[in-house]
């Protein structure tokens, strides 16, 4: 690979992993996550643990880490979601 | 790569891929993305459209499509949400 798809794919990789923090950010801040949807977290998280198992397969760290702190970051979005929508969720967000 | 890899790389792909279809359909019924967070979505973007530019590099059309229907699908949560924030975005959220 070329120095140039290093770099442009290390970036790439460092974007899509850090865009949760603001996320997780905003949803600590308002305590909450009503406009998020609950598919796109599960579906997402789902990819996310694949993604960290086809690293393992492939023996590459770049994919495990990148996946694997966005998997906890989202996580943490998933946290709010479901305190949301569980009946005894609110003592969680009001924690 | 094993074929084991391969089938855990493209689920994987298509699990993070679609992940973004059901957050569209909510933000489109509830037409709100007020618990969205416009930073995310922004290095969110960046980061797919660098993935695209990684897949042109590199020539692989897996990259390039999965990140480019991604970056599609992200597209539309961009309009609700600058939608909300720009002035005369309320008569875009009502159309």
């Amino acid at each position: 690979m070329t120095v140039l798809g290093t770099a442009v794919g290390l970036t790439a990789a460092f974007c899509t992993t850090v865009s949760y923090i603001p996320q997780v950010v905003k949803c600590w801040k308002t305590r909450k996550a009503g406009d998020l949807s609950l598919k796109m977290l599960l579906t997402l998280a789902t990819g996310l643990a694949l993604w960290v198992a086809y690293g393992f397969i492939n023996g590459d760290w770049v994919i495990i880490t990148a996946n694997a702190v966005s998997l906890f970051l989202l996580g943490n979005l998933l946290l709010f979601k479901v305190g949301e929508i569980l009946p005894w969720g609110g003592n969680f967000q009001r924690r």
